[in-house]
Formats: structure tokens, sequence, C-alpha cells
């Protein structure tokens, strides 16, 4: 595996208003920079594609600082080591924010070598071995067994591990889904209900199916959010994972009117970024990759191809094209999973 | 004091949508019943006012029950025993949910004897010592000192005890009211600054005022709140004690739609209801009395005439006519306070 001279990359070239177009990314083919004795060369493998990628690209105070305008777009990846220093050596897989290109040049200090312990792959970092994993709905939604846990987004990456892990610790699981994922949710996944979000007999079918809810564990915003307002049992906790529903939108998203029941039932809506468990991700890691060996979780990657196209199929993300975790196979070379 | 043989009440008589109108409230003079051996006869001093009261008019689930069509409007209340029984004598001076009424015959064990501490008054218990004075800023919003603290109907009963509590524990204190009120806020609590919500600059006014927050105790909701998100420190608390401003509309109240930052800022909005806290009433009561007694907090009272007049009194909390504490003088043998 001989390091390149050269690599393509895609990088944002104008921010968007409202959904991602053909203008938002380029691609180009450039020289390679020359590693330091610090850095080491990486052929970049599977990159992973989430929601909150589409945030990364607006110009605001935000927990991580935006893609500059010519930057090549940030992404957690998977990948090899090509070009090897004190540290790595050549053929490890490594993961770290490699970002949306072919080759790239980075301080082996930012990489974690992979070692997947039994059952699990290298992808499984980019799933549950990985931030996508480390959900927040313990720490922030304190579900417990016998609570009514009611989960947006529930056959997204997130929220498909959020369904699992709620249905290990005993709560009562109700996923949010759009009709064609239901089917997955109930029979592999093991829920107890899943609902079609776009139904019109929607709001009916949850106030019958939830009843009132302890944990609301959301990843759309909007008008689900709203409706989850109206059935909260006192002390419910709103875990604000994520808001898909008003990422793309240019102007201010549609506002939620409910929240007068935060009052009355003494309720929470609380927003987590990942990056602050840090200190915990080990333990969330272990936990998960138990889960892993011992059958009880089931993972589902949608598997992409292609760099250049890597802007197309986040799109998959906002219009529900993706069940389960999605990637993109960036190497031809990356082995398969 | 005898105790008369009937007695005016006014009662609910039509459910409002929206506004209370001149056909919510009905009001007539009653034969007293005869109180048995648990019960007393209270003659009703003072009644007090809370926006909260317009919420228990209307038909819905929440932390108490409506109030019904017939019964008399439910309020706390001080109040003076003129036929007693074994547990409380004539003369007493009570607290109680006595209603807005001229007398009232009900259970002495529902009733609190009153014997103020040095400093304050019977009337203080409707106000600092009473469940006006527990906030929740410090159990739900965590306020400590260096904190930048934002308070909306700062000028109001609870508005004016958050922001000197705010004061007393270190906080940088702003204070949203209209402007008629700002002096009193800024030269007699003494908070840092003071903001007049209605101006034309206002938002401007409070990026400029206010930075970034760490707590904003929150009154009004709708706008304000809306704006107030925009400006979260990272792991800021939003205490939800009421939404002034979304009790009166007939249909939905406004959205908020900046949400979003809960996320990014890794913060919460979070309701309370002070009911929840009567373990720790009599914790906050005794820190309320010693404030008051080193003379480091102020109280004002707002004191009306007229228990027919009620209901409209009860209007000047969302027109914004009160400054300090709303209370009613039902009686005229009342002591002064």
């Amino acid at each position: 595996m001989p390091a390149p001279k050269q690599s393509k990359r895609v990088f944002l070239s104008e921010r968007p208003k409202g959904h991602i177009s053909d203008k938002t990314f380029k691609s180009e083919t450039a020289a390679l920079p020359t590693p330091n004795a610090d850095q080491v060369v990486v052929r970049v493998d599977y990159v992973s594609l989430d929601p909150a990628m589409r945030g990364w690209l607006n110009d605001t105070r935000s927990y991580v600082p935006p893609v500059q305008i010519g930057e090549t777009m940030r992404a957690g990846a998977i990948g090899t080591v090509v070009q090897g220093n004190n540290l790595l050596k050549e053929g490890d897989i490594v993961q770290g924010t490699l970002g949306w290109a072919e080759y790239v040049v980075v301080p082996a200090k930012d990489l974690r070598k992979l070692s997947p312990p039994e059952g699990s792959t290298a992808v499984d970092y980019l799933g549950p071995l990985g931030m996508t994993g480390m959900t927040g709905l313990l720490d922030v939604g304190k579900v417990k067994a016998g609570d009514t846990l009611v989960v947006s987004g529930a056959a997204g990456a997130t929220g498909s591990l959020v369904c699992q892990i709620g249905k290990l610790k005993g709560a009562k699981v109700i996923a949010l889904a759009s009709a064609s994922k239901c089917d997955y949710l109930v029979n592999e996944l093991g829920v107890d209900a899943a609902l079609d979000y776009k139904s019109p007999t929607f709001a009916k079918d949850f106030r019958e199916t939830v009843g009132y809810l302890d944990v609301f564990f959301d990843n759309v915003g909007g008008e689900i959010l709203d409706l989850a307002l109206t059935r909260l049992k006192k002390n419910a906790r709103i875990v604000l994972c994520g808001a898909i529903s008003a990422y793309n939108s240019a102007g201010q998203p549609e506002g939620i009117k409910n929240y007068l029941t935060l009052i009355s039932q003494r309720a929470k809506i609380e927003g987590f970024i990942v990056f602050d468990y840090k200190d915990r991700y080990a333990e969330g890691e272990a936990e998960m990759a138990k889960w892993i060996k011992e059958g009880k979780l089931k993972r589902r990657y949608q598997i992409e191809q292609g760099l250049e196209q890597c802007p197309q199929h986040l799109g998959l993300l906002f219009s529900g094209g993706n069940t389960g975790k999605l990637l993109v196979k960036i190497s031809k070379d990356a082995a398969k999973y």
C-alpha cells in the first residue's frame, strides 16, 4: 500500500440556505502534502454520514466551529494507514475525523487504532461502539424499567440503538418512523409498537398507543415534538438529540406551541452533545460491545458508494432514505463488512 | 366577632376562551353552612391573585383539578377565625385556600395558624414566606455566584423576589419588565440592569446587555423565551415558572422556534410547580424570614379593594398593571399592612 502523490477531496464551496444543492460542495484532485514525523497517511475506507453534518455547514455559534469554505467536509471515518510513523504502522485500521477524501495526512495522535472485540467489526466504531451509540438515553433521559419511552427517527442510526437499549432496560418502547420501516422496528428490533408518523391518523394513533410518556427521545423536532409535549407524564424527560425536521429550513423552523405542559407536568426538554460524555465513552463502548457479543444488539448498515456522491447520500438522511446507520464506502480496497 | 349567617361569594359561571370576561364569574349571597366539630368559620381578610389562577379555569389536565362551574373561585388567602373549635380559636390569623368569599367554613386542619417572625407580617405569607417565595431559582435554576441571570416578569410577585435572591447569591441580574417598572428594579431592588421588553430596540438591548446567559427565569413565555433561547451559554438552565403571555390565548400560543440551541448549548428548559417542594417549604421560609429580618429582602404589595372586583383585579396581572405582589383586601375589618 504505497502512499499516493495526490488525492481527491470534496470541500464546502458555498453555504446552503435550506437543503444542500449542487453548488454546496465541489471536488478536486490535489497533491497530498508530505507527512512530518508526527503524521501518517491514511486511506479513507468508510465515512459516517450524520444529520448533525448539516449543522456544521451553517456559519453560526454551535458546539463545533463551522466547516469553512474551501475546507474538506468534516466526517467521522475509518481508514487504513498507508504510510506510518513511530506510533502507527502501515496496515493499521484507524478511526478519526478524516473527512470526505480518498487519502488524508493527519497527526497519528488524533487517530485511534482499532482492535474490534469478539462479535464486532471496525465499522461498528461508526455505529454502536462510536458516538452514534452514546445516545444519552440513560444519562439524560434516565430511562428505567417500566417507563414508556417514545423514540422519533427510530429506524435511524441512533434511534434504532435507542429503541434496543430501551428494551434492554425494561422500558415499553414506541417507535416513530415512516411506514416502510415499521416492520423492521417491530419484528427485528422488538419494539412494542411502531407508528407511521406520516399517517393521516398519526396524532390519534400516538395518543391511543402511547397514552402518556416518561421519556421522549427526539431526533426530529417540529410537529412531532409538539405532539409529544401534549402527552407528558409528571416529571417526563425529553432528550433533544436532534431536530432533523428543522436542519434544512431556510428560515426559522416551525415553532413548538405546547410547552406549557412542561410547567403543569414539571417536565424538561434537555439538549445534549455526545462530546460532553468523552470521559464515559469507554464505559458506554464496553457495554455496547458486551450486548453485541451476547447477540442482544442488532446493527444495520446502509452502505452507499462513492466519494463524489457523498452530498447526495447525505440527503438520504433528510428524506427518510436510510434505515440504520448510513455509511459511504470510499476506497474500493476497503474491507467488506 | 360573631359568625355571620350568610356570606357573599364569587364563583365560576362560564369557562373563558381567551381573556376573562364579564360572564366568567358571578357572585351571590348565600347562607353559610353550620360548621361541624372539625370545622371553623373564617373571615377572609386578603386574597392572593396569581397568574396561575387563569389556568385553573381551563378544563384541561393540569397539576390541580380545574375549578368547577358553580364553585367558589379558588384562592390562597389569609383570614381571621370568627368561630373556632378545639384546634383554632376566635381571633387566630390563619392562612389557607379560602377562595373568593367573605366568610368560609373549612376544616381547621387545612389551615395554618400564623405567627409572623420578627420583621414579617401576616401578608408576607402570601408573598416571600409563602409559595410566591419558593421560586425554584436555586433548586431548578441552580443559580450560583458569577452567573448571568435574566428574569422576565421581573417586577411581579415572584420575579421581584427572584431578582433579589439572585443578587443575594452573587449573580449578575438583568430584569425584564415594562418601562415604568425599570426604575424600581434598578434603584430599589438593586438589579444590575433592567430592560423595557416593549421597547422597539428590545432584542438588540437584550443581546448587548445580557451577552449570553446562564439562567433564564421565565414568567412570560412566547417571544421573550424565544429570544432568550438564542443567547444561551453552555449548560444554561431555563426555569419555566410561568408563561403569562400564553395563558389567555384562545387558541394555541405563539410557538418557540429557537429550541435547536438547546442541543448546541446542551441546555434545558424545565418546568416546575411549587407544590413539589412541600418538604422544603420550611427551609425556604426560614431563609426568606432571615433575609427579611436582616433588611436584605424588599417586599412590595399592591393591595386592591373589593370581593366583587376580584375578576377585574386578576386582569391586572395580564395587562402589566401590577408591581410586586397583587392582593385584594376582602374584609373592611382586616388588619392594615
